[in-house]
Order: structure tokens, then sequence, then C-alpha cells
């Protein structure tokens, strides 16, 4: 695809940083959605009305998430709402329409009005490059938490997904006494591949006693109350996974655990870093569409 | 299950060396089909016939792979041949036989014998533990035909698969400069939080000449005229990768470049080290069954 | 030496961790200067008066830094002031007393006296453990300070001493993209040795405009002002050196440049950690006496 | 110093090597002593005596080691013989001649006749880009020699000096399990915080039944026979150390220790990097000149 202009229709701050960098480009660039920020880049163009910036444009790019409660955008730079349907209305099926989350309820809708969408949040590379974001900003929490350095203190990562695997090999790198759980045979093996010391579900219990941290990525409750009668009084969990988490929080916070719920690091710790890991997804989108 | 006898049937040194560790727990050992090599462990019972040697076993252990010619195990040694339909006819349904590379033929024939049979080459944790002596061996066969260090040299490691990954971490703990070539983004997304510099297969051929060192993992012919011409005389380019290899080999040699064939590097550079990621996948194997 | 008696007498949480220490091991442990603070632990005697503690002791640890003032103990937890003098009246020339930062005439005041005395800030290996607490400190302000992710961020550390080292390698395992700045032609070679990016000084001024995070570990203005005016206007530059420090504090905020001082971080960062190094500091010394 | 002609005198192929890098700068390259073998570059001149060669150059350059007989250069190409006389004879005072080892013998002479003469293997730098080499190569010996991966494996560094300090790092970085020993606090405190597990001298007894793999950089028998009695019988021991080397020879082949002898593993192993490395150590001393 020739792509000459690209629009911007609302987001947070890291859509603000995402828009100065596409201004650096060979492109022209429409925004609108930003009335209450000053923008402040050459080359941009600050739209009056929400179809003076959808017009002409090849690449239409929302906000991640697209929308909170499935009528406006998320726009919280704009100081009147910005209508979904209004934008519907106005793209055609030779546009692209660029955002984040699209339930099945928004898909249906790109779908039945022709409109060709992109969920970023749906890409592979994004999730990969967001996990460096959370791992580190869980790092921060961590180290702002604890009375010990990490460097030679046993940690223990649950689970070695996407976030599991960065977080080990940053620890890893800080000096940490890297330990993993994972459930998987093949899992373990690339732990010790990687050279952490792999904990196995069925024997985590006899290793608790070993830690004060633990960096919870699983979305579920491992951490029961019988496990967590066997967790030192002052231990810090830091929970990265989303609902249910992965403690039973009132039990957990009665016995003294101190735990730490850390949801949306990438937007919270590192907005410009997420800047730059959307504008690689898109461009990698560039090349496909 | 409760395994109490353990018997191997053929197979080369790392079975000689699994032999070893199984003898020193808590198991009844016996073997058939080493008569040419002296087993030298306590607790080993060596058996004159086959019987013998499957009589009461809950779980047999024969070679890997298993058969090169489908009529007869494994077995370098032993004097005379050992036929796989003796084995059948022996085995009962209630015990386990396990070994490696299990072809459609061999598994129809267990199947239609009523005999359980794992294939340890299948197991993705074997794939893995496998991959880390692989790459390792990889490194020494670099470290022997190069006249520079690997220590700040640019290596171009291609394909980001098992062998690929760690590869990379290694060349990089040795202090090399490395990039790794793939395709998918969610992959060179990867190769970016780890650390190494990622080259995308649509960008190859512009970066080519940065190197004298290639090692390939990807069975494709990555590496066709074209992109020969495009590499340094006298480059070295080894090959990880089963047939048909990731390079014109008759061009390449043609052109000066110094390709290596190397397979099955576990069973060669580290013989102990294999057997102790048989012995480790054979435990899992264990919990299984 | 035959240990058998250790007496604390002042000092902060990290003397209070270090009496917790000592108390789980097989000394007889008497402290005093801690009367507003509640020591929980089993085998201390808390002493009413210092001639109490000290008597019988063949080991005495006092605080660091041992004196603010050269007239009193530093004692944050006791409500009376402690006085050197009395102190030294009390000390035998059979007692050991160990404490930090002695300078010309504390150490004067102790040989006049006929009193063995060691201070810890003096051990090299105390130092290099305390440069671990430090590097790692640095790493949480420049997280909290940076909208960036360390990860895959130029950074430059200047200077390659004791923190250097353990910065470089801390920056390096998160995965950010270390330069670190030196002058000895060895120092480069070492910092190309552990694969870092060396810049000599006299290179310093063409490389300035790749960073926007600066760690300076050089007690010396290395960034005066023309050197600031070579720097990104919204840099961060931590500053870890004492006095005078690394840059022209007065003319980079005039610049906009975000200046952090951070002095005495293990200390602040890591308590428990920091009386681990001295606990391990204080056993090398009883192998020496 | 301004450098317009450069003249090599004799020398092996790391001296090849380092005409060719040189011949690609800015130089006027004259060489001598290269009768047998073809040096293959532009812009080279090849002088049929010394005297041409000397003549106008404001560097020579000689071989590494200079001499082996403190008469002639070490000139493995030449078909005749060079006499360090004759080159002193025809030096003057403005020159520079750089060399790899002078000795008493050759230091007075060179000050007698007012030869300003630079000794490269003096040079701390040289040292430390050198002892990559001999790191890297003593890995390779080490992957050669063992039935088992480095990778998951113990491995014994004796001594943490310049090679222990970067042979530690690039086992770490295999993903070996590295102990280090040594003597001083201080670098036991260093070894902890890189990561590695150290060893003290005193406690080295008790922990030698944990290796099957050594490697030595202590020139100072350690391994005296009663250690030797403690070592397991198929050990490798590695020895880097100049003489008398680290262990009692004799009694440890008497006691089935692979004893292996590596020394000059930079030469040897790695040519090109050699030269590499000659070539930065030069190019700091013509900043300093």
């Amino acid at each position: 695809m020739n792509i000459k202009q690209i629009s911007f229709v609302g987001g947070d701050m890291r859509i603000v940083h995402l828009i100065e960098f596409f201004s650096k480009e060979d492109y022209q660039i429409r925004v609108y959605g930003f009335d209450k920020f000053d923008i402040n880049c050459n080359n941009v163009v600050k739209c009056e009305t929400l179809v003076e910036a959808i017009n002409g444009a090849q690449i239409v790019i929302g906000p991640l998430p697209f929308s909170s409660n499935g009528d406006t955008l998320n726009a919280p730079f704009n100081s009147s709402p910005i209508l979904i349907s209004d934008l519907i209305e106005l793209l055609n099926s030779t546009q692209v329409l660029i955002g984040g989350r699209f339930d099945t309820k928004l898909s249906t809708l790109f779908a039945e009005n022709n409109i060709k969408a992109i969920d970023i949040l749906a890409r592979e590379e994004f999730a990969v490059l967001n996990a460096i974001s959370t791992a580190e900003g869980a790092i921060q929490i961590a180290m702002e938490n604890s009375q010990s350095t990490l460097h030679n203190t046993p940690i223990l990562v649950l689970g070695f997904g996407r976030i599991g695997k960065i977080l080990c090999k940053m620890l890893d790198g800080l000096g940490a006494d890297v330990y993993c759980e994972a459930r998987k045979f093949s899992d373990i093996a690339w732990i010790k591949a990687y050279g952490y010391k792999p904990i196995h579900l069925k024997e985590l219990d006899q290793h608790l006693d070993k830690f004060n941290l633990f960096i919870n990525t699983i979305p579920f409750v491992v951490f029961d109350k019988e496990r967590i009668d066997k967790m030192h009084k002052d231990s810090i969990f830091i929970d990265l996974a989303s609902k249910p988490g992965g403690i039973d929080i009132e039990y957990g916070k009665e016995k003294n655990i101190n735990i730490i719920l850390a949801l949306s690091l990438p937007g919270k710790v590192a907005q410009i870093t997420a800047a730059t890991h959307l504008k690689e997804t898109i461009g990698n989108i560039f090349e496909e569409i």
C-alpha cells in the first residue's frame, strides 16, 4: 500500500509520542482529539473536525484500548466525546483502521460496515515488546519494595510465558538467584537451558521457604491458603497477572504478605518505549497491507 | 506405575552411560545386546538371551535411533543382530518400550501388537536439551575453524528455533557480536528482547558482507547462488540443518566458502551429557505413565 | 583469636540487622546504645551501661560512620550521647574495635591509647560488596526517572572503577546499550573484553549526543559548561560520585539537565544487604586477627 | 609524532596480518625479513636490504618475541638471519622501535645505543586483549577434551587475574556452573559480584570432588600430591600458567589426571585476532609518542 497520509484520532500520551515519531518521517500527519493538549510537532495538521482528519488518509490510528464503553473512543486529551459511530460512518473500505483491543462487538461492527480494522494488541510481536516493559517495571517495583538487593537474592518467577522469559533474563542479568516455576517439562528444559533454576509445579511446595520475593505471571490462583501458609511472613508478592491473579489476596494480606498488584505496566513505567513499540509494530503492519 | 525392573536392549555409548546412571538408583537392571563391551557397573545383570532380559521388566529401553533398517535394533556393541520381530513377540501389553525415532512402519507394528511404545525423540523437552549440546558443538567447530576469536566477531545465526535460541545465547555469552536472521516479526521481537541483533529475511542480502562466519539451522536452501555471490570468499558456513541444508553446497565450494556439515552433534561431542538428557526425559516419562 | 563475646555499641538499622545475624550464631552478644529501639532477638543481652557492654568482649563493633562530630558515636537509636572518650577508657589492648571511617584524629587517638581498631570502610572487599548495592540503587533511580525502559537504551557510565564495573554488568544484563567512558587504555581493553562499548575520554565530546541517560562515578567535574552544552536538554544525569561530583550542577540545571545526586545508596536502598556485607567482612576480619 | 613511514622487520603470521591491516591506512609501508612468504598487499614495499627498510621510517616494528637467542630477530619467514646488532647500528634516536619481550640485556643494549624501544608485551592493555584469546582457546580445549557439555557442568577456574576474569565470564556465558578459586578477600567479593561461585584457597580441599574439569591460571603448584589425591581420577586439568604451572605433572599423570599444558594460545588459536590486538595497542602507542 502506498501510504501518504496518516491520521490519528484520540489516544493517550503513548499516541502523542507516536505522533511525534511519525512526524519526523515522510508522511502527511493529521490529528483529531487532542484539543486539551499542545502537540508540538512540525508537519502535523491539527484538525477541527473528525471528517477533516479522516478524509484522504490511507491509515487511521485510534486509541489503545480503543474504547472503554463501546460508544466513544478513549480520548483523554479531548474536551468532547468522539463517537465510534461517527468514525465508522466516515471510514471507507480502502482505509485501514488501527487500534487496540477490538472486542467481538467492535469487530462485528467493523465487519458489517466493511471497515478494514487491525488490532495491535492482538499482534504477537507487540505482546513480546510489551513484555520487556512489563518485566522492567516489575523489577523496579521489586527494588522499591525490598530491603535487599536483587543481586544474590533468591527470587521465584511464576510462569515461563512471554513476561516470565524476559523477567528471568533480566533478573539473571542483575545477578539475582533466579528460580522459575513451570508445569510443562519442555518449559523446565528451557529454563535449564537458559541457566535459571527450574521448579516444577508439583514440587513447588517444598521450595516455598527459600524465597522472600515472588513475581507472578500466571492468571490462576496458584497461591491458595495452603501455599500462603508455607510462605515467609514478610514476603513480597508482585502480581503481574490479570484477574483473578495468582494469589488469594485477602488471606495473603491477613498473613502479612506484601501483595502488590501491578497491571498495565508498559503504559505507566515507560511511555516513550511503549510508543517505540507501537511504531515498530505499525511498521510491520504497513509491510503486510 | 510402580517400576522395579528396567531392561536395556541394544544401543550405543549414550545407552551405556545411561545404564551406568540408572544402576546407581534403586532399580533392578538387566541388559542385553552389549556382548562386545564390558559394562562395568554393579547391580547390572548381563543377560545371555533376549527373553531373559525382557521377562519381568516394567520398562524396556531400546536404541536411539531404534533401527536403521526396519528389521534389527541398532546394537553396535553386540556381535549378533537383534530382530525387532523377536522383541515384539516377547513384549506384553503391560510393559512400556522406550526408544528413539519410531517411524510409521514401526509405530504401526507396535500398535498392531498392542505394545505401548514411547518415542524419546518426539519429546519436546528432549529436543530442547539436545539443542544445548548441538549449540555447544557448533561453537566448538566454529572455534576450530576460525583464525579469529568468536569474541567481538560478527556472527550470523540463521533461524531462531530451538538451536538458534540457545546458540545465540551462548555466542552472546562468549562476547560475540550476534546477529540472528528470522522471518516472523514475533521472532524479530524476541531476538531484540534477548539483546541480539535481528535481521529480517527480506533484508538479509544487504547484511551479508558483514560476516565471515555463518551458522545455519534452517532446513531450506536460503543461500542460493545469488546470496553466495554476496558472501566473502573466505567465509565459514557451519550447517546444522538436516537435508537439504541451508546452502547450495556445490556452488558454495566453487566460490571458496568453507562449508562444514555438522549433523547429530549431541551424540558426537558430548556423550555423557546426551545420556544425562536421556535420563531426565525418561524420568519425565516415568511420571506420566 | 578465640571469639566468645561480641558487643555492639551504637549504630543504625544496618547494625540492628547485623546484631540479628550474629545472634543466630554461637556468640554471646551484648548491645548498648539502642534504648529507643526494640531489638527483638533471642540471646542478645541489652546492657544498661557502656561498661557492662564492653566488659568481657573480645570484639566491640561500633557505628559506620563511627562519629559525625569527633566526640560522640553515631547512635541514632539511643536517647543519650555515647562519648568516644568513655569508650576509649573502657577498652583494653586485647580487645578489637571495629567501626567505619576512622579519620586521622580518631586513628591517632586509638593508637595513643593502645587500642586495636579496624576500619571496615577501608577494607577493599567491603568496598566491592558495597558497590553492588550502589549500582543497583543507581539502576532503580534510573528506572524511576526515565520514560523509557533501560532495555535497548544507550546509557553512558562514566568511570570503570568498582561501581562502574558492576553498573556496566547489571545494565548489560538488563539489555541496555552500555557505553563506558575511561581514560586508561587498559580500562578501554577491559570494557571491550566485557562486551560493553568503550569511549576514551578524549573522544567523549563527539559521543555526547547519543545519550539521554548518564551515570557518573568519577569525583571530578568532567561535565563542564562546554560538555553540558553538547548534551540533550532532557537528559538525566545520575551522579554517584562524592564531592565535587562530575558535573557543573548550577549550569546543568540551568540547561534543563535532570541532575540527581545519589550518595550513600547502600544504606538507603538495601539495608539488609548492607548488613550482610558487614557480616561477611567482619567474618574475614575474624580470620585475620 | 607525525608518522608517515612504518617499517616491519621480521615476525610471524601475526605480523603478516598486521602489515595487511596497516597497508589499508594512509602510511608508507616497507617490509624486510619475509623473503620466503608472499606478502600480497598493495602499497607495501618489499625491501632487499635492512638499510632500505629502516631508512626514512618513523616507526620500526619487529617480532614478538623479538629474539629467541639474543643475537638475531625472530624471522621465521626469512631465509637468512637478521642480526640485532645490524638493526641497532641503523636505527637513529628519532626513530621508535616497537617489539615484544625486551629482556634486561636487550633493554640495556637499546639504552646504550640511544634507541627508543617500546615493548608491546609490557603494555597492560595488550595483556588484557591477549587474555581474551587465551580464555577462548582454553574453552576450545575444554570442549575438545570433555564428553560433557560445558553447559551445566561445574568447572573450577584457579586464579582471578586477567585470564581468570575473562574465562569465568565466558564460561558463565556458555551456561557452565562456574567456580573460581582465589586467595584475596577482595577477589572473593569480586567473584561474588560477577555472579560466579567463590572458593577461598583455604577451603579448596573440601570442594575438589565437585569437579571433573579444572582450568588453572596460577603459576604456582597449588595441586600437589595431597590435592591430586582428592581429585576424581578422570579429571581434566588445563594449565594455562607458565612454568612451573599449577600441578605436579608427574604425579598427576600417574593418577590418571588428563593434564593439558596450553601456553601461548593467542598466537595459536586466533592469529587474526592477535594481529587486531597488536594493531590496537600500537595505535595507543602512536597516541603517546
